[in-house]
């Protein structure tokens, strides 16, 4: 399992309740927490810990073993992914308010892509073992917080699939 | 919402206890019940309703809302979806063990595609307000539910997009 802090060049700043206002500023655009009140972002904070990378860092690596997700704090992350030549394709870029990794913090699986640093930049980070002592700890908190990591999967679920009959129906008038 | 009561040809059996049985025969091919003690299981059961329906009954149509996930425990059910030009094409099918509807149970959003029996079907259905209840009365199973859809989900995200990224690999390969 690939920890954050065992990246190279990658700052630990601590827990997440200096980050609070920060987090309530952009709290518009964080699809994770949307039904959160202020009371309930305290008390999920206090389980994130932050994170300062430099330009060019590759916070997380495709292939990796990973368990934890990040929420974009100030700067953005490229998402690329290796094609079947093994060439890097751009798959997107994420800015303050995005989430990312959460497939690898529901199952552990291997990260589908790598995430890397377009300028200094500062996320929240969420792992496994956090997200349990929070289930365990705060179940009011946990609960709301499973729903919604459930309503934002959901959300990617279907536009993917939408995405991939779109490319199949493409592919079928092309070939008729 | 539209509820599996209001389809003609259903017949309502009861609540899931006197099938627990069944889902235990069946409970190896179950992946969101994987995890699931005999006793929690018997526990979600009282939260479940059965239902039986004859060959060709369309229990879920495409676009319709809904809010209900069902379980199949006997017989197989078609998973038909309209291609842009408006005709059905087949996408699947699912026997005893599978589960359908997730994505509406989570976000009550239009279903994705239409489900068919393709012969007397019975299924275990779980809908939003059961699920509710679940989290208030029983948070130990509401929390391993929920984090088995999350699995579920997670698994089939995962896979869509590595679908995903085949096709648009072929489309390119067919251009390039």
């Amino acid at each position: 399992m690939i920890s954050i802090e065992r990246i190279p060049s990658v700052e630990f700043l601590g827990d997440a309740m200096p980050f609070v206002g920060r987090i309530s500023e952009i709290i518009e655009v964080i699809q994770l927490f949307e039904d959160f009140e202020p009371d309930e972002l305290e008390g999920l904070a206090r389980y994130m810990r932050c994170y300062r990378a430099p330009l060019g860092t590759e916070i997380i690596r495709e292939g990796d073993e990973g368990d934890f997700m990040m929420l974009v704090l100030d700067g953005s992350i490229e998402i690329v992914k290796k094609d079947v030549r093994g060439l890097p394709q751009i798959m997107g870029t994420a800015g303050p308010g995005k989430t990312l990794g959460e497939m690898s913090l529901i199952d552990g699986e291997p990260r589908f892509a790598s995430c890397i640093a377009l300028d200094k930049v500062e996320v929240a980070v969420l792992d496994r073992e956090s997200l349990s002592r929070i289930i365990a700890d705060e179940p009011r908190i946990g609960v709301k917080l499973m729903m919604e990591l459930l309503m934002l999967l959901n959300q990617r679920l279907r536009g993917v699939s939408a995405q991939l009959l779109e490319c199949m129906e493409a592919r079928r008038s092309r070939i008729r």
